[in-house]
């Protein structure tokens, strides 16, 4: 089948954002990192997702980080940036900057905080579309933010040509598989990508265009393999991927509050991260460098020597931990 | 890749019950309905799931369904038996019937009701392991009854070789992929089976040995040959019929409470199913005979001609209704 | 103001079930339990709630142990007989043994295991309503079973004189004052009974009849103690016994999985309870006698001298496990 | 019983922001409005509460708020000023500023969004305890944001003398009598306030210090009256407005996308506040004109005769919506 050329598709990475101790953004490292994941080859980069924490910065540093990004890509791969901001008003104002600055599109959350009805979300968007000057990606993440349910998704896609697409991180593939069914028949250039690592390669085999995948930013050439088998039709190869990075994902979900565990793997991957805005407690660091230690070695097994240094002996089982994040508890 | 014989692969049918007005069961047409599936070649058959109302029937009244069931199979297939009885003496005693009726395995849910600790839920499927003459299958469905953490199916797959497998029902497809990545490794002819029409294929393709799809019940001659489709390596045909499947599932999950729209499924395909123990309002009814006729379309364009004389003029669409069933609101 | 006298007003107790180590109920302990609680002054029992663990019986157990309660209240007291059973004609069959027992009403549940429309759930409570032999308190317990919407309480009481009031477990006090506010002006003899030990006099003091309180099966002097004060004007008194006993009730829930601490409680006054139907693992047993201890204390300081035996030394704080148990988590 | 003078108790008012058409901050009617509160006596104003919308505007905005409301209050009330911002630094910036300007304390939500451990959200609190200039309330609304734990909230009132209260908007009573029982005794002086309209008064009779009530914006005779009612021992007539009041209640919650209810009750009593930043779609305002009307003559009966013009005809029973509402559903 062939594509419009400037369809969304492919493995779109979110990145962290690295911090000085004194909680400033640390924008040589963001270069450099941004140079790395563009040298490893990723499709694009998503600066303000989840994983960049667009909730926990100021208005002002979110528009910094894409700055900083669109000056180190330089339209060599396109940029989708996080634009959800407090009310419609802030969110055009980010949508004519990124405009301004050359990004492909935007990615908007349903509204956060209150409960908003299905109706006034519908709106919400349908204004959006109308004067936005640059494509919008829906971002439909109902664990954080109130969802954007499929109808409202189905009749954006028919009636705005603004809305190019969807990010789904609600981590429901049957909602997925509607979403391809509903949708593509009639807009067939609708981009459905998926944010949950752990079902890329099952999204993709059933006809989903990629995703926006935190593991990308730590392990950019695992996942562009996996993402390469599954283009060129090595299917096995795919599979085999997908599934060896599950443990690697489980571990990092598992380090402690999102994003840490992924900041923590780029930090293995020899940036300097440094930590996020919202810190841990003592008692949960402590917990912390264990699962930094397994993160260390399961890297290292990757094949990513420069994390093998930090894998330290042998270490002990995380599974009530990790079951404890699968659960989704506290 | 070699399985040996006994292992519970392919799809198994949840079968609906038929009930007469006075809502006694209708033998006659529970024991059609049987020889009806085994005609169409599904590969078990799986009475008192929560297709079947296990919860709505009385303990007579399932130990009867799992005989006729019995009656009527009479070997030819394997049969699944749903076990979950309020304590662990009931589920004992059902395991002893079934076993001497020569079922192939019971299914037990986790305790439903009261909230449970896993601590709890593993002891309990041990002792159940420990005392059971028949092998188990683990039926995780957290919507309606206390989850099977993957911590624990994990463990007792490791220790207890009379649970010889898991259903999942819950719809969390990252789930299921860590289930597969965990255990299969270890125990290759340990029972993956999803309870999820929608993602039936993606998970055959990751792995998966295949499922309980109370869609089988409705349309066995479609879901079958999306199975045979995807062993003989036809993924594109498979793939075809798991999307066109879906408008037809979202349908009888909007049909009213569950299982009403699968029976009436059942019924559109011939058989006289009667309505199930919990009744509907009026109104209720009203907006089920809308529903009845687009599922009458929709089996007729399947083929099943059956079906066509209740598909009545231009059924209007009914997105409003699907979303609210898949939002899960009441 | 006046009450009609047959109006259910007051303090019902949930039984708890003893058990024999073989897993059969222990009728000599439940006799001299229902005698013991009569002598204490609680104004009726309530068998079948979910104290009494209805769920984990059988149908025939349900039956005997309102036998053995009518049994030995013999008239003196109301009962409220516990009848959710699995589907309408069960329910129906339990209303008509329990209105030839002598029970004062039945009440019930919304369904459990599915979830069911509101529209249903008023069907069925119609239905119930003009077929039962006995008056219907309905029993909203949202966390376990289908929720009864305050709509659907409403256009209840109204129409169907069967339908007598409500047991509300929800621990949902915005929603109780709201009940009392939409029905008592239009249906004063409408029962309005809390489930919820924690807000009982702030509930009483408000307008409501009275509750179903499991703490009054484990120490019945002081919940019968704080019911008179309030009656009596003596609010202070009241406050403080409602006070006092929010550390017991946390404990009892702490305990393990419900309704384990209330039956520990019973036990450690002097009954032979034995344990429940849902075993605990040997892990949480351990951590079972540390609370058993602390609650043996606890019934000691209320003076309750019976239980001072098994408070042994300082029971160390467990407050990181009552918060659990608060927050919910499994 | 004495309490310390500079405690804080009573009634708070989370002020609405009005909006000029082209969503600017009407300051003129913001001005006009606090002075309009102050006039009918509550015990302080509480500017960017949810009420207030604090989540949906810019930090200026948030900013300029509290200056506005400094400027026309003049040190005459406390003013509690929610600084729930999005990072630490950026909350601790406003505290500053807070502090600057005069405010009593601030108030400070668990972090939103991401889900956040307990462990960190205690550490969150002990770190901006220790770094504040300006005593801290603790804001717990599970709904939208983090729950701050009963343990945490325990454990930070016992530690930390810079935070010297809690807001409980989770509407859930047992957990305030828990936390009366649990903090009181140790610290007396710790406020303990509502955020729950419907049951300020069971919770000022247990012993709660207050609330903040969005009520108390737009019948502040009313909620004032109750309060002093309370205070004088006068229970009868401070029952019967708090049961006159359910009903405007519920109809503000039924209006629509939270706050827009309230706000127009504030529109009704005679302020220009234009329409909130998360607009409605054009079907909900046709409902919404309904409710409003139904506003107007609840207000109009209470003997706001302003209200009374805008109540037109017999408004029709908005018991469904209600429902809807009252059930939280979106």
């Amino acid at each position: 089948m062939e594509y419009p050329p400037e369809m969304i598709r492919g493995i779109f990475t979110p990145n962290i954002v690295p911090f000085h101790a004194d909680h400033r953004i640390n924008e040589g490292e963001l270069r450099r990192y941004v140079q790395w994941l563009l040298e490893r080859g990723v499709t694009g980069i998503y600066p303000n997702g989840s994983t960049g924490e667009f909730i926990r910065l100021s208005y002002e540093q979110r528009i910094r980080v894409v700055e900083i990004v669109m000056e180190e890509t330089r339209g060599k791969v396109p940029v989708l940036a996080g634009a959800a901001e407090p009310n419609i008003d802030m969110v055009l104002s980010a949508c004519r900057r990124y405009a301004d600055l050359g990004c492909r599109a935007v990615s908007v959350t349903g509204p956060y905080y209150f409960k908003v009805s299905q109706h006034s979300i519908e709106h919400y968007f349908r204004e959006l579309a109308a004067k936005s000057p640059i494509d919008i990606i829906l971002y439909n993440i109902p664990q954080f933010s109130n969802e954007i349910s499929l109808g409202v998704v189905k009749r954006l896609a028919m009636d705005c040509p603004r809305i190019v697409g969807i990010k789904d991180s609600s981590r429901d593939m049957p909602r997925f598989m509607d979403t391809l069914n509903e949708i593509k028949p009639q807009r067939p250039d609708f981009s459905c990508l998926i944010g949950c690592e752990e079902i890329l390669l099952p999204v993709l085999m059933m006809g989903g265009d990629g995703g926006t995948i935190a593991t990308s930013g730590v392990a950019p050439e695992a996942v562009m393999k996996l993402y390469h088998s599954f283009l060129s039709g090595d299917f096995a190869e795919a599979k085999r991927i997908q599934f060896k990075l599950l443990e690697l994902i489980a571990t990092m979900f598992a380090a402690g509050n999102f994003p840490e565990g992924f900041r923590e793997g780029v930090n293995l991957r020899g940036f300097n991260t440094g930590r996020g805005p919202q810190t841990m407690s003592p008692h949960e660091l402590e917990h912390f460098y264990t699962i930094r230690s397994k993160l260390a070695c399961l890297l290292a097994e990757c094949g990513f020597k420069e994390a093998a240094a930090s894998c330290e002996g042998a270490p002990q089982k995380l599974d009530a931990m990790l079951e404890r994040i699968r659960r989704r508890l506290p």
